[in-house]
């Protein structure tokens, strides 16, 4: 999944011609699709959807909708746009169980993937991996694809990295214990080092989020052994070498 | 105002498309207008004219032709090129406070719309808030349209931001104590960071420069509450919270 | 050098038609063309060499092909991808001096232009100055043009550079102590503070590697003092300064 800040329809198109094949999911990020003129976005998603690429709002314009009440007009638009799959997430409001279960059935019923994020984008929040597990597994029941776990476009101090950006083993763990399968989960690595942490734990095909555009080919060769940090680990250890 | 490090004709054409309507002023940067292919320059300014957004050169370019007794030439040869707004600094030479009159009185005469920056690009020399206030001042009673404050293309250690990029909010209240009105201000704010503050300071439509061109987007999100950061700003706080 | 990790063909045609004049090599990283689409590499490769521009694959491709015993076949296929240059490196496998050797004259005598590439990838292996500097030798005897100091694309904590991306001045001489003319490097300085400690202290037209396509047209500012941090040097000092 490529976290798409802004990308014009000739970088969009640079994009698809080079990497096409190693992306499932444009996310247009934040609330920003409501920003576009619309018959750019129109093009681009249009444009986007002929290389067999999916596409969705960031979630903040979801819980804008929630917020302001008019989730089925926004359910409207996202289709009208052309957007083909939704986003559901609680990380800046509140939304209580019920509601979040009614926006998943609602998008899935609408004809959308929907992919539900967990976590939340304050810093201060410590993150609750039971509580993620929980969450990810009742999103999948309600007919989430893909659940993302949350790390913002830093990656640093929230989800499963620390301050430093160093995934934290133990709550990556413990979330996926509550999983009948891994692979459910869409983990948002902006970070070189996490990237190559996920793909040791999970191996190559892990699905990894909120990727830049320019670092889509420099992924798929981390994932495949043709860059030196996972190159290293396919040859023979030397003596004394762990 | 965009910071132009050397966007192609593609991704200057993607950038307008996309995200014109936000754009006042695209600078680019440094002198590097002078390193241009003459004919790629003119076609790239004929360009943004065309979206209605200006375009300056960076002010080293005219401390550079200052420095060298040129200045009418420089004059010429931008106005030649296409550029619409042109910036007076002295962020790098020393300049008198009668060359620095001159240079603005000289530019408005030929038609350019003129901005001065004030503060000094070296980390070591500790910002005079009182003194950028009163340079501010004066430069716009020479004709200066805005006053962009100094903080480089890294925003850290620079004007009035800390080492760890942080506002220095006494600084900036002392330097708009000075001003009529706060809004002649353009604070270069390259950090996500200096943006929500600035915004929380001055509202949604602060004017804010040395944005890269991917972020412009993003940047109007945050604006307009479309971004988590400044979207929890507009909700109910719960109780306990401030 | 430009480190180019995944430029589609929009984008190469901006950085060629606006500062091809500036770069003289564009080594397409990792092993990450071996992920392109084959015609979109062999489109991108032509259209670079019309505008006078080398091109190779970035070293750990090479290195792949030695450890699977089909460097042959890895020589044929670079040169019908349109390949012009081909580096020679051991950042992560270990190579003997012989197979080294060997590398470098048979691409040599399949009419490429060779850079080979001397220090480690690995952060932990603390860079050896003199041996660094009797490879650099021993490699441009056996027919490389010019020889890449490692610094991967962070500059940080790897080759002359400490953690803090400072340059080791130390180091750095000691390497040069041992070649002829330190022109034959090629110092990857992704960093603006280590370009501007090359250009110090070998001058403007040292050669560079490791920069970000968006980056070559500051670089040259740098390079010929239309950019602060140079232009200073060239100005009078005032009393009191050093």
């Amino acid at each position: 999944m490529v976290l798409d800040k802004g990308m014009g329809l000739g970088e969009t198109r640079d994009l698809l011609d080079l990497a096409g094949g190693y992306v499932d999911l444009i996310k247009i990020s934040f609330g920003s699709s409501a920003l576009y003129p619309p018959e750019v976005l129109r093009r681009k998603l249009a444009l986007i959807r002929e290389y067999g690429v999916g596409t969705c709002p960031g979630g903040t314009l979801l819980e804008v909708a929630l917020f302001q009440g008019v989730l089925d007009r926004y359910l409207g638009w996202a289709e009208k746009c052309g957007f083909t799959w939704l986003e559901v997430s609680d990380g800046t409001i509140e939304m209580p169980q019920t509601a979040r279960s009614t926006c998943i059935r609602l998008a899935v019923r609408h004809g959308f993937r929907v992919v539900s994020e967990v976590g939340k984008k304050d810093s201060h929040q410590r993150l609750d991996p039971a509580g993620v597990g929980r969450q990810a597994r009742s999103d999948l029941d309600e007919g989430a694809v893909k659940v993302i776990v949350e790390a913002r476009e830093s990656g640093r101090g929230v989800g499963i990295y620390g301050d430093d950006g160093q995934v934290k083993h133990d709550d990556l763990e413990e979330i996926v214990s509550f999983l009948p399968d891994p692979r459910v989960i869409m983990w948002e690595a902006p970070l070189k080092n996490q990237q190559e942490a996920l793909i040791r734990r999970f191996g190559p095909n892990v699905n990894l989020g909120n990727i830049q555009p320019g670092e889509v080919i420099a992924l798929e060769s981390l994932r495949v052994g043709l860059r030196s940090d996972t190159l290293k680990t396919c040859l023979p250890k030397k003596e004394g070498e762990r």
